[in-house]
C-alpha cells in the first residue's frame, strides 16, 4: 500500500534546525513504503567539516545503516531543496523509489537543472520524481537564511 | 612548488586491497601541493552498507577530517577509475585542484561520460583534469575482478 502522507514538514523541521546551527537550511527524511520514518537529517557540512555532508547523503547513510543494506528499495526521500548532482547520483545508487523535493535550485540543482542526473542515458536507476512540494515554505527558509547572512556580513564590514 | 610524482601506485594498492575484501577494486589517494599524502581509501560500499562509500568520497571525508577543513584547495586526488557523477560533484565541492584518473568508465563515469559534471555551466569549481594515468593497470584490475565474479557466479548456478 502506498503511503500518501506528506513528510515534507519533517524535512522542513530538519532544515530549520540546520539553519539554527549556521548550516545552509536544507533538510531531508527517508520513509519506508509503509510510512515508517527511517532516517532524517539536516545539512552538516560545517559542523562535520565534510563537503559531502548534505542532508540527503546523511539521510541515505543513516537509513542504510538502520536497515543494514546498501539499497533503500521502496523508500521515499523528501528533501526541501532540489538535490545537487552529488545527492541525485547517490539517490540513484541507493535505489530510492520516490523523490519529493520542495524548492527549485536553478544555480546548483542536478535534477531539473545543470547535469540533470536522471536524464543521462547512463543513469542506472531513476526514482519517480515529484517537485514543488511545499515549495513556498522551503524557498522562504533559504531566502531568509541568505538575506540574514548578507546583513550580518555587511555589518561586519 | 608543484609535485610531479605519480601517486597512482598508492591508489592502485588501495584498489587491490578493496578487491581482496570483495569490493569493486577502486582506490584513491589525496596528496597536498607539496606531495604529502593526506588520505587514502578503497571502495567500502559493501563493508559499510553505504552506497556513498566510494573510494573518492571516503578519501575526501578523511582528508577534510585530517585538515579540519571543508575544502582541499591545492590538493590532488588520484583515483584508479573515472569518477562517477556523485564523486565528481564531491570533488568540485571539496575544491580539489587536480584530478588524475586511470581507467575510463564509459558506462558509469561522470567526467568524460554521462552527465560530464565539470562541463555543466553550473559547475562551481573545475579541477585540472588528467585522464589515462596508468590506464592499463587500472583497467586490468577491474576486468579481472569482474571476470572472476562471473566465473564464481556460473559455478554457483
Amino acid at each position: 500500500m502506498h503511503d500518501f502522507t506528506s513528510h515534507m514538514p519533517i524535512a522542513i523541521d530538519e532544515a530549520k534546525a540546520a539553519g539554527e546551527r549556521g548550516e545552509v537550511p536544507v533538510g531531508a527524511v527517508i520513509v519506508s513504503a509503509d510510512g515508517e520514518i527511517i532516517a532524517r537529517a539536516g545539512n552538516e557540512t560545517r559542523a562535520l567539516n565534510d563537503p559531502t555532508a548534505h542532508a540527503e547523503i546523511l539521510a541515505i547513510r543513516r537509513a542504510c545503516a538502520a536497515l543494514g543494506s546498501e539499497r533503500l528499495i521502496g523508500c521515499s526521500l523528501w528533501v526541501t531543496l532540489e538535490p545537487c548532482p552529488m545527492c541525485a547520483a547517490a539517490i540513484g545508487f541507493a535505489r530510492i523509489s520516490r523523490l519529493y523535493f520542495g524548492a527549485s535550485d536553478p544555480k546548483s540543482g542536478g535534477v531539473d537543472h545543470g547535469p540533470r542526473i536522471f536524464d543521462a542515458s547512463s543513469a542506472h536507476h531513476v526514482p519517480e520524481l515529484f517537485n514543488g512540494i511545499a515549495e513556498d515554505q522551503c524557498t522562504v527558509l533559504l531566502r531568509d537564511f541568505f538575506a540574514q547572512k548578507r546583513r550580518a556580513s555587511k555589518k561586519g564590514q
